[in-house]
């Protein structure tokens, strides 16, 4: 995966043309997803027009790998078997070159997952998501791309940052939508030439679609039916009208 | 389970009836489902009047198997533990004839899986549920009722075929509608006399419900609610009236 | 966790405290919840202003019980891995003195998880949540506050009875409502300062936005929808305006 920090003033032109790609493409996005969030996240990947699938079991998990496009391992679900089950995909992912994301999922109430996120940080990952609160507590390698979300999303590789001003508070109120955004980062690194671009294209286009999606909602219910219809609906033409980014450097 | 093949030209008369019984009867519905989709299916069994239950532990799934009226095996999750549950599962079931449906969930993805579905196929179920790539793959015996899914649906024993034409293409877009179908299968069948009739009709049922559900839906995620809502509210006249399916012989 | 039960009458007031006070608070409740139902549990606790953690592998789970203020039981997925989750939870739970709550789900299904749901009512739990035909199979131990759910829920703490009839039939067709149920207890029970009148408490707050809800819905998935925003925008007056609860002694 290759990253190129030329021409950021484009993001919401590159975010418009990833759209285009992935439902040309239809990439597929293998999830090692936690349980919890399984369904939202295959619904989300469907919508924006991916092709989710889930299977977590040792003797299968190397055979989805081997068909998708790209890979995100999530660690909101996590014990001995699981932890297998990444290295395995991980091992099938990085000998065919797919990229994966790493999102480090509640690191921060578990020791023992905050050292597992540690050490898969250093086997050739292609983006990292996580909350502020998560980042803080890993020790982020120079140079790898990194996705921190809160109420506003900062993209980061080396000296060059990204900062997504798009969203709303309603997303933190839906179980997953973080989750959701690890596994779309995915599916636009999967279509893109650039993760730096690619996974601040996949939180634009994510922050936009939260955005129109306000205006079908009265809560966090009817947020989370309108974001996948808003995800399934948006247009090229609707990233480029309502991006806020900003691109900073060093 | 018998099959008969007369009055074909009935199947929306049929599917009309088994809506009602349904309703009256109540049937429960085990099903070992894949993680993903668990609490859509259980509310797809819920609004269609069925009950649903989905316990997959060695120790309680007999228990839960022997209260229940049909079982829906779907291999979307799949590992050791699974395929024995599956195997104690099918125990329980044949030993009481009670009818089960198979679903072999993405067994295009996985040799495993497939081999795995196909040693089910010959242990006595009711009825099998596949899209298109998993039909494929599979060598199915003769005499087995069989329902393949798609732009439009299939569903075949011997020399005799129902093609149902309703649906849309919303429902592709949505994980777990096929999976849905599957449980759907397996409440008709538990209440009809007929298990080639039963997922006829438990088709034909869907495949209204869905075309029913799109006036209400702006994408996806509205679909999958107005699904819900449509599956509960549908009336023998709605299936009458709303109904496609041609029947073919030999 | 005391109870007292004195000034009964006032529990609408305490009601409306108590929403206050976990939008004030944001308790965190970790839930052991069945993988049917964890995201609509996790959505519910969210929307209602409390946070959600949901990890059960043994390594983790008293970690997270460690960072939470209270804990929920739901035994409707049961194995031999998840009953020593369960254990290691409370033993967490009870030495820091968070209370917890038993939901011993489909418990009248099998013969085990009715064994293993007796067994855990001895060890300290906070209140019990069950539906009726749960309830009847268990020996409860008197002093026991006990949440039975139904037509009309009864709260029962020694010869102490609240009965509301707040909520509608459209909370059975969802699956897991019951289950939400169990995890807002928790929600309740940890910013209250009583166990009985908390209990209670939140049972009329379901309640009531169940009806709330109904408003919106025209069957069980736009239901279900509207009732997480019910959750998220229910004020105090509403719960002061719409209860319908009665107390019982003797």
């Amino acid at each position: 995966m290759t990253v190129s920090v030329t021409r950021m003033e484009d993001l919401p032109h590159k975010a418009a043309d990833l759209v285009t790609k992935i439902r040309e493409q239809k990439p597929r996005v293998h999830c090692l997803m936690n349980t919890v969030v399984q369904k939202f996240v295959a619904d989300g990947l469907s919508a924006m027009g991916a092709i989710p699938s889930m299977t977590s079991s040792v003797e299968e998990v190397q055979a989805f790998v081997t068909k998708a496009d790209a890979l995100v391992v999530n660690l909101g679900t996590l014990d001995a078997t699981r932890r297998e089950v990444i290295q395995l995909a991980l091992q099938s992912a990085n000998s065919a070159e797919k990229p994966w994301v790493l999102d480090p999922a509640h690191c921060d109430y578990s020791p023992l997952r905050a050292a597992f996120a540690q050490e898969l940080l250093t086997q050739g990952l292609a983006v990292l998501r996580a909350n502020e609160a998560e980042y803080e507590l890993l020790d982020v390698p120079e140079n790898t791309v990194a996705v921190r979300t809160g109420q506003q999303d900062r993209i980061s590789f080396s000296e060059n940052q990204f900062v997504v001003t798009n969203g709303h508070p309603l997303m933190a109120k839906v179980t997953g939508t973080g989750c959701l955004s690890g596994a779309l980062i995915a599916a636009f690194v999967a279509v893109g030439d650039d993760a730096f671009q690619a996974a601040a294209a996949a939180m634009l286009v994510i922050g936009v679609a939260a955005e129109l999606a306000t205006q079908d909602a009265s809560g966090p219910g009817s947020f989370e039916v309108a974001l996948l219809d808003r995800l399934a609906g948006i247009s090229p033409d609707d990233v480029l009208k309502h991006a806020r980014v900003k691109y900073e450097q060093g």
